[in-house]
């Protein structure tokens, strides 16, 4: 076992924090780029976060951010700041490979669209970070480019499939990374990397220029250091006015959702998870879930349907070209009947309903983000109390119904074990995202 | 070849007509029942166009709507009208057999919404009609209680899957009839007996009640003799204010679709529907679709996941319950994936986005309704102008469309070939209903 203190540039340094440095002269973009490449340099090789690092690309736009604040021109909170981009994710003129040989000479022509609202924001992109192949798995280690690795123990998996992203915040190699969640791929590496992960409401961030993995699944969301920082960059990309955040998450209602009724779970996980949400003033109580299997179900039955009406051609063409794991999980999605994706459909819809009730009692519905701390890279069984479960299910299973409901979902360090983090996961109502961000930060404290 | 002439009691008489007789104390309910009765004794046995008469709820209903209309309660343009239902659509106290050997013993326990909504209004209810087996067909001769005829020979099928609906009304046996359209259910049946049929909006007239074959695509509609009693029965199972039609119908745009490029179409069939459109003031053009093939597709994918959804318990239990012709619908269902279940769904929000265009640049878009006149009973396959087609995919084809694009339809007789009536269908979008009426009420005439 290979520990790693997190050491990069970013490590201790909040987003919200740059901002106020960069416009008071202390700090520079291009400083902030020289902090991000240093960082990578001397810890990617262990940790594999980038595919692709996009040296003269940054240093043109920290040049061009340096000179605007220069001139008074401030595109808003992200100007100045670098950031990474899940390699889902088109970016013009660089390879978009997907951690895919299917795609390996691919380079995108247009930048997608929440990339161009970074750009507009300001942002420097630094380059683009290891995905589990094509989005489609939760551990981060099954990429053409070979495992994303956890910052906290480099034998260990980051989580998928954001993986790169997971870990380049986590090693602090840059403030802020864009990631896909389709089942809880932003989440599940910011809580086995301990960061901040969150995915808003479906379509709040626009999809345009990301490879689907499961089209009515699939969320762009944001990796950060602290809640705060992920609220800052959540807006930006959903086109919302930055503004300060008004609510204290004082005497917020959780409702904790037993997870053992979702997979069973490490028991210490799930203490850490809900004692992380006992600071003062909230007030929890035990929520029971009507259908658990019917989530699971629903999330099944839709993600293999939409992923193999994604891939059927490439499976029937090139299945070499996929890495066994992503090819097994495609074999199962194309056994999926239109028949079950119709009851998946309608699992949807109840789940859906159920949620909408759940959360008119209580303000913030919770779980641990995962059932599991960071399993070894490679491993797909887990022994969990004495049951063995695979990896995935261990890793998605608290996850993915806050994807199926289409709902706002923050994943926050709530400790560690034996020093790997532990996430809690918490999620709201659309327009509620304030106090969900309050909250979070509340826990991290 | 048997040869019937139209000779029920309503052969010559609309709604419209003995709304105006009822109230003026020419004609009462009881009377109309009798007529409906003695049409049925008489002519029903060569038909089978019914599978329950309700001789007493007919009778109690027609003695309330006579001292209801002589204490001057006056429900609207159908209090007193007789109305026959099809067997798919639950009848307080009646039995709902859906054609099928599962239901034998099923009597329902409440009305359908919409025959709620008919008997609030005051229409007189005779009985069920003859289905085919759970609506899964569009001939109308796969039923547990027998093939429904025509009454134009008897030799031939009706169309479906509303069969017993269309021969009611053709035969005069009653001047309106419920019947539920998913893929032409009623414009089928209407076409191929000399009726009109009219399915409205996508859930314009509500299917809570109504069994279902594939929820999506499940429209209930309404079959009489002309398009104005069409209109008026509409209104009241849509819940609208009855009102007198302003439009004229005169220089409407029309769109023909060349039903060539949906299916192989009989030229007779195809020249008797389009000149039939020859009317005074009408302008049509022919428009090209861009994707026919995506229409059917979408049409196969949805149907068949969303039918196999109903029935996959009945198919595992008790298959031999199914009539052959629809088991191996069932079959074929069952092997639809889930991924193409997506893709059907993408095809129909291309289509939907098409046909929106479409009638954004024409009035109404017209057809044939289908692309033959009426086959023998039993019959499965057809030629057509020395193509070997099915006679489903002869009768489907150029309805489905509108229940994959949820807009409204209609289909009005257009002339006859060596006696077998042909249809012509009209479509428009929602809220020009009153234009698609009244065109196709100029047809007639």
């Amino acid at each position: 076992m290979t520990q790693h203190s997190p050491a990069g540039y970013f490590a201790n340094r909040t987003i919200n924090e740059l901002a106020d440095q960069l416009r008071a002269g202390l700090v520079t973009a291009a400083e902030l780029v020289r902090g991000a490449l240093d960082s990578i340099d001397e810890l990617d090789a262990g940790l594999n976060a980038f595919v692709t690092v996009d040296r003269q690309g940054a240093w043109q736009a920290a040049a061009k951010a340096d000179a605007e604040l220069a001139e008074g021109v401030d595109r808003g909170p992200l100007h100045g700041i670098p950031v990474a981009i899940k390699d889902v994710i088109d970016v013009a003129g660089l390879p978009t490979r997907m951690g895919s040989a299917h795609f390996a000479d691919y380079v995108a022509a247009t930048d997608a669209e929440c990339v161009r609202r970074l750009r507009d924001g300001g942002a420097v992109l630094v380059g683009k970070t290891t995905t589990h192949e094509f989005a489609f798995g939760a551990t981060g280690d099954s990429a053409h480019n070979g495992p994303s690795r956890n910052p906290h123990d480099t034998s260990r998996v980051t989580g998928g499939s954001s993986g790169g992203s997971g870990g380049a915040v986590a090693a602090g190699m840059v403030p802020l990374a864009l990631g896909t969640d389709t089942g809880g791929s932003v989440r599940i590496p910011s809580a086995l990397c301990g960061v901040v992960g969150f995915k808003p409401t479906f379509n709040a961030i626009p999809t345009d220029g990301v490879f689907p993995l499961s089209q009515s699944l699939d969320h762009v969301g944001v990796l950060a250091r602290t809640a705060h920082d992920c609220r800052t960059a959540y807006r930006v990309l959903a086109g919302l006015r930055s503004s300060f955040c008004h609510e204290t998450g004082e005497a917020a209602r959780i409702g904790w959702i037993p997870p053992g009724t979702l997979h069973p779970t490490d028991p210490r996980v799930e203490r850490i998870a809900r004692a992380a949400l006992d600071v003062g003033g909230l007030s929890m109580r035990d929520v029971e879930l009507r259908d658990p299997v019917g989530i699971h179900k629903a999330f099944a039955g839709i993600q293999y349907s939409e992923a193999y009406a994604i891939h059927a051609e490439r499976v029937a063409q090139n299945p070499q070209l996929f890495t066994p794991d992503v090819l097994e999980l495609l074999g199962a999605a194309a056994k999926t009947t239109g028949w079950q994706h119709v009851r998946s459909l309608r699992a949807r819809d109840q789940w859906r309903s159920e949620v909408h009730d759940l959360l008119s009692r209580v303000d913030l519905l919770a779980t641990p983000t995962t059932c599991v701390v960071a399993p070894e890279v490679g491993q797909r069984e887990i022994e969990i109390d004495g049951t063995v479960s695979t990896v995935r299910g261990a890793l998605l299973s608290l996850a993915k119904p806050w994807n199926v409901a289409g709902l706002p979902a923050v994943s926050v360090p709530a400790g560690t074990i034996d020093g790997l983090p532990v996430g809690v996961q918490l999620a709201c109502s659309p327009g509620q995202e304030d106090l969900l961000f309050a909250v979070a930060a509340r826990i991290g404290t």
